[in-house]
């Protein structure tokens, strides 16, 4: 089995974890975790969005956290940003990158942004100059690449169409996204390899959500082609809105331990990971949905 | 990506899901959730054990379910059968497989069976003997093959000691056990590769436990090898001893959803294997853990 010796996690839980979960987490815990997370040699950590807060309100202090953290400087902090509104707040904030997003299918897109695909790109290309003008790298989000949970199959040329555009405005790295978790180990491999022809795999992340029990099963497909840039949220926060309470995002210590078992060097310590867990777990008042949260959290051995 | 094109599923829950789960099912609750089981497609089930009630008193009653189902010619039904005496009440029970079983750590087979592996394979023997005298077939389990809860790492040659004794004993199938879900992918391709120079690979199954969240990836790497049997308990029925609460057996509805999407043949209907996991969740009065019924439980699409 051919795998890489050297894997980049990025924390998306602070983002992607907290906005789709219900609870509101007061803003000096958030900011507290993302001291531990900062701590757990995470090159990488998605702290916030700033998307109007009348859609997210869970992230609505997106400015207060990015002022309140502490700034690791091994630690690359980003948030989301909609448009050049987000973009001017997130330089307020000082980011290191910020993350431009749309969807593969147009139903997804429409519901999520409420514009059609192609009424999204000029407004993205805005905020990727803009971002650029500033020295800040950009990455692109492209969501529902494996399923739309409204289209259903997204046909590849769709796929491969966004990726161009958002390519041709210079974002730095593309994270392809299973936004309901769908995807298989044998489509994986479909749409990594054509991809990969168009674009270059170092480029390219994956985002995996575990909803159907797949994630690390397509993780160890996207291992075996070669790519080493994964996203994750600790303790799998964040549920996936289309079934309330089922799993949401690949939990990073789950992908981990996989990782680690195999020898795979990520830079992050097990134990410190786990620690930053417990932290968030006990401010959220319930047990976080993960394998080795769980596992934690009954006592057992998670190693 | 080389994936077989047909997979045979053993579904394990009525005796490996239920041994581990404190509730005590009544009898005729599990032989309507047999008889469900029947009819999904599924080519085997191991519906319940002959070990002595007092070790397992949740299967207690294997006899009156054994004889209260109603048997479909495409099934084979099977039995854990520890001893003779254990084989004695099978062969009253008239299944159809028996299954014996052993540890490839000392400390394991110590504390579940109470005797040494060299004093096990004796008892074993004579069981696969008096079994072949009665024209039923044999298979047989062996445990923490990827790692024990008492001696941790279990070196190779242990665990070919242990497989060699069983197929020399004349048993039909072995079921490779991850009995507390440590395995990863670059084991498992280390494990079996080795044991397939010396095993035919078609009498070999795997048995994956999901603690760690790890055990579809291991299907998948399985697959890439050629292993086409699988054990699986629907709704990852039964927990984790070794951690309460924690995730036990690789889930077949789960791994249903990963094969059929693979295009792989299992002849099981997913939407009949799900209907018999809705029954069976009813009676437990809980949510089951897997990703497939957590869905299900929520209204979400499964598909």
């Amino acid at each position: 089995m051919q795998l890489p010796h050297n894997v980049t996690i990025k924390e998306v839980g602070p983002r992607d974890g907290l906005q789709n979960e219900k609870e509101m987490i007061p803003t000096e815990d958030k900011i507290e975790w993302i001291n531990h997370l900062s701590k757990t040699g995470l090159s990488y950590i998605e702290i916030s969005s700033f998307v109007h807060p009348k859609w997210i309100p869970q992230l609505g202090d997106a400015l207060e956290v990015a002022k309140g953290i502490k700034r690791n400087p091994e630690v690359t902090y980003a948030t989301l940003v909609p448009n050049l509104k987000g973009l001017e707040r997130a330089l307020e904030a000082d980011v290191d990158e910020v993350s431009i997003f749309m969807s593969a299918s147009e139903s997804h897109n429409k519901k999520n942004i409420n514009k059609s695909i192609d009424e999204t790109f000029p407004v993205l290309q805005e905020v990727v100059e803009g971002a650029k003008a500033e020295n800040k790298s950009v990455r692109g989000y492209i969501s529902t690449v494996f399923g739309c949970p409204y289209d259903g199959q997204v046909p590849i040329e769709n796929v491969q169409k966004v990726c161009d555009q958002l390519f041709s405005m210079g974002i730095d790295e593309l994270s392809i996204g299973d936004t309901i978790g769908v995807a298989n180990p044998l489509q994986v491999q479909h749409v990594l390899e054509t991809l990969s022809k168009d674009f270059p795999k170092d480029q390219l992340a994956l985002h995996f959500h575990n909803t159907r029990g797949t994630a690390l099963a397509n993780v160890l497909t996207s291992l075996q082609l070669g790519f080493t840039t994964f996203d994750s949220a600790l303790g799998g926060l964040g549920g996936c809105p289309y079934a309330k309470g089922a799993s949401g995002n690949l939990a990073t210590d789950d992908l981990l331990y996989m990782l680690k078992e195999m020898n795979i060097k990520t830079g992050i310590n097990q134990d410190k990971l786990m620690q930053a867990g417990a932290f968030i777990q006990k401010k959220m008042d319930k047990p976080l949905p993960s394998h080795h949260m769980q596992i934690a959290y009954r006592g057992g051995d998670v190693t």
